[in-house]
Formats: C-alpha cells, sequence, structure tokens
C-alpha cells in the first residue's frame, strides 16, 4: 500500500514547521459538523422544507431540530421564508441558500464514500441531461482528474482567491 | 434565487413516500461524523502519523485523540502499524488504509467550501504535475460537469453498483 497523502510544498515543507490555523475544513465543519447536520442538509436538497418534515425525515426530536436549523440558517446556509396556509397563522420554511446550493458537493462526496466503503446504496446521482451517473471528484483547473497523491498543499502569500 | 434541490425520480417522488433508509450519507457520518475526525483526517493527509502529533496538531486532548483515532483504525480508515525506535519499546503510528485515501474528495469538498463562503485560506490544493488548482466537482461518466440542479436522485432496483 502505497502512502496516500498529500506533498507538503515550500514553507509548507515540513510538516513540524507549522500547524494549522484558520482552517478552511475547520471553519466548514464548524457550521455543518454533526451528524444531524448533514442529514438536515442532504433533507434540503432531497426538497424538504417544513419543520416537521426534517424532525421526522432526519429521526431527530423537535428540539435537535430547531437547534440545528437554527445554526444553519445563521451560518447562512438556509434561509427562513414565510408561508401561511389558509386559516392558520404564519409559519416559516427553509430553502437553501446560494451557499447552502454549495455545500453539495461534500454530500455526493460523503454519498460516494459510503456507497463504496459501507455497502451499495440502491440510491444514486444521475445526471439529469444524459442520465449517465454522477461523481465527486478532484480535478484541476487544466481539466486532469487528480488523485490524492497528485496534489500539492501550497501556501499563497497573499489571501487572494 | 432559484432552488437548489435535486430532481426525485421513479419510485422517489413524491418525496413524501419514502424517507431514507440505509442512506450512504448517514453511514460515512458514522464513521467520521465529528470535528475532530474530520481534523485527524486532514492530519493524516497531512502525512501525520504519531498519537502526539495527531493529539497537538489538532488541538485536542489525548483522550480524544485516542478515541477518535480508535474509532477511525476499527472503521478501516486508518490502521495502525508498529514503530520503535532504538532504547523504546514498541509503539503504534496510524497510516491511511485504501478506503481513509478514498475519504480524500469529503476533504477537499470541505475545504473548497470553507473557503469560499468563510473566508479564503493562504493554503491550497494544485495538481502536482501541472500546477494549475484543483478542485472538488461533480462530473458525470459521459464527462459532463453537473450543477446541483441538473442531478436526478434515482432508485435503483438492485444493489448492483
Amino acid at each position: 500500500m502505497s502512502e496516500a497523502t498529500l506533498t507538503l510544498t515550500g514553507a509548507l515543507d515540513p510538516r513540524e514547521r507549522w500547524t494549522a490555523q484558520a482552517c478552511p475544513i475547520g471553519k466548514a465543519i464548524e457550521v455543518v459538523g454533526n451528524r444531524s447536520a448533514f442529514l438536515l442538509m442532504r433533507e434540503a436538497f432531497y426538497g424538504t422544507t417544513r419543520f416537521d418534515d426534517f424532525a421526522e425525515r432526519v429521526g431527530v426530536s423537535e428540539s435537535v431540530a430547531a437547534a440545528r436549523l437554527k445554526e444553519l440558517t445563521e451560518a447562512g446556509l438556509l434561509e427562513r421564508r414565510p408561508y401561511r396556509e389558509p386559516g392558520t397563522r404564519t409559519r416559516y420554511d427553509y430553502h437553501l441558500t446560494e451557499a447552502g446550493a454549495d455545500f453539495f458537493p461534500v454530500l455526493a462526496a460523503l454519498m460516494q464514500w459510503g456507497d463504496k466503503w459501507r455497502g451499495p446504496s440502491r440510491v444514486k446521482l444521475h445526471h439529469h441531461d444524459c442520465g449517465a451517473p454522477v461523481h465527486a471528484e478532484l480535478r484541476c483547473e487544466h481539466g486532469h482528474e487528480v488523485e490524492v497523491n497528485d496534489v500539492d498543499l501550497v501556501a499563497h502569500r497573499t489571501r487572494t482567491r
């Protein structure tokens, strides 16, 4: 078995000279960092919008659902919108924001890993237009598919994107 | 803002007729489902192998590091290997298995999301061979790049891959 580590370059080599500060993985995990948050996000992509539906479909208590939905809303992944059914008071439901929609590759990658390593699922992702199965993958801007062993970790001087 | 939901097809439409059972996202999250587990996996990809290094670099107590590393090892993402320095007893360090290496797209997708939505990081992923920045993306087997709105969720009859 070969080692599947990244190649640390420049100021990041050797590893002993630094530790991760302001790590973007850590920042993402602060927002969606536990089982129920991931599953609530999954449900939002399935089209779930209402509080009761979220709690029931994820299988968590109302208090857990309320706490997690509040966190996801405050973090800007979901937004609350008012709706009203005839004869009832105004209620709110939850919709993915642009930042929330952008989280989908994380869920697709988790789904792919679970499907491969924890028993295949009956449910798969397919491309709507052509019908082919969809995968999460790493690719560089020159269009090459990239394996983890081909990835360099590079420290940029400035915080530009 | 358009809705960024998947399209539910066949037996999965409407959503009210089913709830996720044996969900591969849920199974993945059972294994790596909290902040310290994600960060320990990150460190493994940075080349960290020794117990003390994991605890220090992730910033968790030894007991938390020990519990999480044990879980990741039992789940088959890391493997313990014996090593021995002169004059000391045999110790064990931790290396990514094939299943562990396969988890990298999840971390790359989280890193990308954190970088975009929680402030850009100085540290980026680049393709070792050509130097271009690396992204996590969704692509179908016909080679099309796929957005979340173009994804169908499809139930297969048999559990073949």
